[in-house]
């Protein structure tokens, strides 16, 4: 067993969750029976990653109907409603979150008492946190023969534990070999502006027992050349029907940096961060965010009051760069265009 | 005239240079003719880049030479001997410093009183600071016809002003196109951990009226998609007899990112940072620091307590990723083995 603690759980009525944002320094707990706390949770991100806040919103409308009081069937379906809208956009670009609380929202109308609305919102919830699991599980093991004992294994940002309901995507392998007893060795690139590679990866790997240096984004090159690197994998945020990779800044100058030195890049994310409507970069709308989240390190500015950022907040990795994209439904190597549409679905 | 503060000036036998550390947030100046004082500033990086320190070295001997009270030669040479040794060991690494300190000194040797000797040492000295000066404005005339109105031109680190005498390597350039009356957009890396992109590049090329954003280092790929960027330039640290840069962290990724993209990359550095006994990338030792000064932004730490940083402070970049190297004695292009012997001296 890995001492890696849960990022959320459904506890005797109540959500457990780890405050993200007292990381790496505090491991603290947010435990509540109020659903409208769990959202401020996911607004104030104090839980972030897609699948993670997925999660947590079924919960916070499982929550919102655990506590219900009155057997109005009607009148409960109303609430819900209200509830789930508020809930699915305590985030706005977050897909997953939406997604759940749809799913959560659609078993209830199946039911014919409240009682078992309330039942089947629960039951839908953990089964949303359970096959989140089950899928990064399977990416793990299908991933995990890419580590062998020795090697030294390089990630950006956090597709980690934290980000999912367990295991991560990118970090699924890297379990599931600590768990076979590898030994290996893990650079987490540093990501700027948030440091998710320093704050997050950096704590769940070590927690984990896993041997993890933190590096700067800018040191890929040399790292390349001086460290001997077996393996670089990364998350996805969206991946087209032809294998174009969006995801965190600095996935696609670690992609190139790789190819130029024969290392293997591997992508993991389950099936559902594929985009089979989306074929080239032109297809992927990349979000600009504030010049503040880059200039501000803390309360520190680090440029002239006069002079801004430019932040894309995501890169795009060209599909020639990537080795393979580990799934929970298999590893899926080039032809991208062929293979992506055989084994996820039709474009 | 370009609103361009001079980084290190003579006055009226005393020293005035930007003290750098308040930069980019105030523009202070040390004055002192005190000889201890320059050292401080060296030691204590108020001033920085090896040009600079080696100009900052040089008048600090100066003005230990001017307020020298005795007549006696033989005396004076002892001291200065001290003087100089304890000047050129203020920063163990910058060859540019001790370089300096050797040239006033031997000077001085020819003189037959103390008062030939203290001229000789400041004439030296001054002109040490107008050959650096002269020799990056050759650099900035030789590479500004790079610069097109309306282009957008990425740098990383300070190769600047603030590094040298005045103009910097990679920004001379940069400064005779503007002076020309050309427009133009610099993105400047901001170059973790010690940020001297965000916070001295930026600085300078605002102070001189240049449009000039910050991105973060991981931004070089979707930069390259997403912005036009028409040029790439660097400074150097060393440049082997074939052509191997070594620079600042993630100029090699740079330099990558811009082939790839079809980006001229060109690279600024005057003759003396050639090494021509220096071949291959096996012959640049490169320097590995505290992993502190990665993991610790200001007081705040990014990493848990028992994870700690890999930080090579340069990176290597290969020749064949280099378009040409803008040196006071003209551009080398390729094959750089023989233009460099042909140009920079035999090997």
């Amino acid at each position: 067993m890995l001492n890696l603690p849960k990022t959320i759980v459904w506890e005797n009525g109540r959500v457990k969750l780890i405050n993200q944002k007292l990381l790496p320094h505090k491991l603290e707990y947010i435990e509540t029976d109020n659903w409208e706390r769990v959202v401020k949770s996911i607004k104030d991100m104090e839980i972030r990653g897609a699948p993670a806040i997925g999660v947590a919103g079924a919960f916070a409308v499982a929550l919102f109907a655990n506590k219900y009081d009155g057997e109005n069937l009607e009148k409960f379906m109303q609430d819900l409603e209200k509830v789930s809208r508020i809930v699915a956009t305590a985030r706005p670009t977050a897909v997953n979150l939406s997604w759940a609380v749809e799913r959560v929202k659609n078993v209830a109308k199946t039911a014919t008492s409240v009682e078992e609305a309330r039942r089947l919102i629960l039951d839908e919830a953990l089964k949303i946190q359970r096959e989140d699991e089950e899928a990064n599980r399977k990416i793990g093991e299908l991933g995990e023969p890419l580590i062998e004992d020795g090697d030294t294994v390089i990630t950006v940002c956090n597709a980690g534990s934290l980000a999912t309901s367990y295991w991560g995507t990118a970090t699924a392998p890297l379990y599931v070999a600590k768990e076979k007893g590898k030994s290996f060795r893990v650079i987490a690139l540093e990501t700027r502006p948030y440091l998710q590679g320093a704050r997050l990866t950096a704590w769940e790997l070590s927690m984990a027992g896993i041997d993890v240096v933190v590096a700067t984004d800018n040191s890929i090159g040399i790292l390349a050349m001086k460290e001997k690197i077996n393996l670089a994998i990364t998350g996805a945020d969206r991946i087209t029907s032809i294998g174009y990779v969006a995801n965190k800044l600095g996935t696609y100058p670690l992609a190139l940096m790789s190819r130029v030195h024969n290392i293997p890049f591997y992508v993991a994310a389950p099936s559902s961060s594929f985009d089979l409507k989306a074929r080239g970069p032109e297809d992927i709308e990349i979000e600009i965010r504030s010049s503040d989240e880059v200039v501000y390190i803390g309360n520190m500015r680090i440029t002239p009051e006069n002079v801004k950022a430019i932040y894309y907040a995501f890169d795009i990795t060209p599909p020639q760069l990537v080795t393979g994209i580990l799934t929970e439904k298999g590893i899926i190597y080039p032809p991208y265009e062929k293979n992506i549409k055989r084994i996820i679905g039709k474009n």
